[in-house]
């Protein structure tokens, strides 16, 4: 009988033919899980381990990410600041859930479609940090409005605050935003000082808006290397905000917000002594970028947060000594810096991400040999576009894929 | 009545409360479309149309796409060739299938997620065109061969080559192969000449395994800028493929098939006279790096395809006189060049992608003001990994929103 099987495959190749037999069979192996057998077995408690992912796919640490998690917690906590943690980050409601669960006081989120995700998944205490303009962005902010009501949203132009007053009024809702004070930045933002006290007084008039402080947001500080020129970097953006700010409360206005801050100025920021709460967002994975910039007990390594997101790939091509050729290419890594990933644990090599679905290793004096089949972890090179590559994360304790998170609200619908 | 609920609404910003009392009143908009929505509307014939569309998201202009179909079907017919165009490109099914329908003999594709997404469209005359190592994606993909019997892979070692027969063999299947030849990129691949012969009749060996052909891209060759220097780069790689595929039929293998060539070559490799498809991907939609390269006719600019994908942004920042600031950064081009994306239609500015979600236009001699809430496109950097960033397309034609199509087999599953 196997022989003719054989036959039958070898003159025709009617594989669907053979597919329909009921003598077809597949090999037994716990490998090559699609996501959904990969959801049931992890629901099963079967334990599933890192060799049955299928590659180039994103790995998150539940260990150091936990760590990350309490780390930041506490120092909020201790340095009397809120938290509302950015989501542009991870994209992800079950790392949101995780961080409200550990002290956060909601979520920020960068565009509506993130709104609109998390809303669905439950969060609460939104403030969307980019300019939500033109109707279509505006009627899905008031349709969304209902599940989660108490999202802020951020202006800086006059005829955009009308806009978003006049949808309000129709509606019959209110809005609550925050003036985007610009920090020197030039990117959005109204310049600190007369031009954000004559915008409060004018927002203030509008009866569809509640203005519940600025939005203060410099990004520019967040990557400066050195501890002390960061701090001084962030003081130049943050203190003639934090001016106004207190102008406009002795002026009479009930503003009790003033939010910025990133990863990098998590420890300076608290220092200034007038921002009510940080959003921090990559604190939760790190990533090549930020290691770079040097902390404030160690200068050469920023370790203040563990890294905890990795890509992993499979080494596909070994034909050359000089080289491996990977799985991971352009489309599995952030490609927007100058420098690219880190491997996780292997030194004497360096990768070029040049293809798009291909890496190449350059084996100078490798600490380990690479076969053909071999797994490789890269530390991403800048967190937030990485994770915007992928529609899920499998979380990871050692070998074992205990979990799998989806990314959500990238650009979809 | 109104009074009473704004009093409520300023007093607690009970939201949740307001949404669910029967006065609630969105505004009366065709805009704001959730996809779901969007997708009904066109159903409806509702039509919609580009300022409908909440940015930034990916527009395809149907009648350029349908016209570059057209011209490359029949410059394949024309030039007696196959078409196995790259489906890497486009991510597409709905493409996919207007390709075939145009003419085309299958589809390749470069991961097994992206072969399982188009299988399940019913894509038939699949070329794997990356190396599927691992026992992941070998059980992957031996599930998948039911729905895609014909599907062909590519192998470029000895070792790769047995774990696929003997899966196969374990399977009962018979897997297609082609040899994985080396253009001269050291990518993946084997050295043409005597080690892809002698590699050639070691797999003839392998019982679970049929020896189709050659799979050789030359990627290296498809951008080179300048016809003629293009055309002896694209025979520097091909021609020692050709040569040897010949001398193993000459041999007495029953070899059919060399499949490779770019949009970059695709009016070159014809003229080898050897190669018996081409596997072209990006000549679909077209991109700032291909029109860099120059044509046979325009030495200046490759317009043999018309510029068909565009990323839709809108103005949401413009309080500095010299620059605007737009809602798509990073996240939303491939920044994997040196060079960003072009405006398909202002002049007199230039657009820096440096911030994950924003873009800044810097308006040195604008051909038109920009304010805030209007419209710009962008003809994308580099088409593969731009396309990679999206989960779907919208198609126009002028201003009308005709269809939208999904874009799959990402790093999903």
């Amino acid at each position: 009988m196997k022989t003719s099987r054989r036959t039958i495959l070898k003159s025709g190749l009617n594989l669907a033919a053979a597919a329909a037999t009921p003598t077809l069979i597949f090999p037994k192996t716990r490998m090559g899980y699609s996501h959904s057998e990969i959801e049931a077995h992890l629901k099963d408690g079967n334990g599933l381990t890192r060799s049955d992912l299928v590659t180039p796919c994103l790995v998150l640490d539940l260990d150091a990410f936990e760590a990350n998690l309490s780390k930041m917690a506490a120092h909020c906590k201790t340095s009397k600041i809120n938290l509302r943690p950015h989501g542009k980050s991870h994209k992800c409601p079950e790392i949101a859930a995780r961080q409200i669960k550990a002290g956060a006081i909601g979520l920020s989120v960068a565009t509506i479609r993130e709104a609109e995700a998390m809303a669905a998944a439950g969060i609460k205490g939104m403030l969307i940090t980019s300019e939500l303009v033109g109707r279509p962005k505006i009627v899905r902010l008031l349709k969304m409005l209902p599940k989660a009501p108490d999202t802020m949203v951020v202006v800086d132009n006059l005829s955009h605050a009308q806009e978003l007053n006049d949808a309000a009024a129709a509606a019959r809702l209110k809005l609550n935003v925050l003036i985007d004070v610009d920090p020197g930045s030039r990117r959005t933002g109204v310049a600190s000082g007369a031009p954000t006290i004559a915008f409060a007084e004018k927002l203030m008039k509008m009866p569809s808006l509640k203005l519940r402080g600025f939005h203060c947001y410099s990004g520019s500080s967040a990557h400066i290397t050195g501890f002390d020129a960061r701090r001084q970097h962030s003081a130049n953006a943050m203190l003639p905000a934090i001016e106004t700010f207190n102008q406009l409360k002795k002026n009479g206005l009930p503003l009790e917000i003033l939010s910025g801050g990133s990863t990098g100025t998590y420890n300076i920021d608290p220092g200034f002594n007038g921002m009510t709460e940080l959003q921090c967002g990559s604190y939760v994975f790190m990533d090549v970028e930020y290691q770079m910039i040097g902390g404030q007990s160690n200068e050469k390594f920023y370790d203040d947060f563990a890294s905890s997101l990795t890509v992993m790939a499979t080494v596909i091509s070994r034909n050359h000594a000089d080289r491996a050729t990977t799985d991971a290419g352009i489309k599995s890594f952030a490609t927007d810096r100058k420098f690219g990933p880190n491997f996780k644990d292997l030194t004497g090599a360096r990768v070029m991400i040049t293809s798009d679905e291909h890496g190449t290793i350059l084996l100078d004096n490798p600490s380990r040999d690479l076969k053909v089949g071999d797994r490789l972890e890269f530390i991403v090179p800048h967190c937030d576009p990485n994770v915007n590559l992928y529609d899920r994360m499998y979380c990871v304790s050692g070998e074992k894929v205990v979990d799998t998170w989806r990314i959500v609200g990238r650009h979809g619908d």
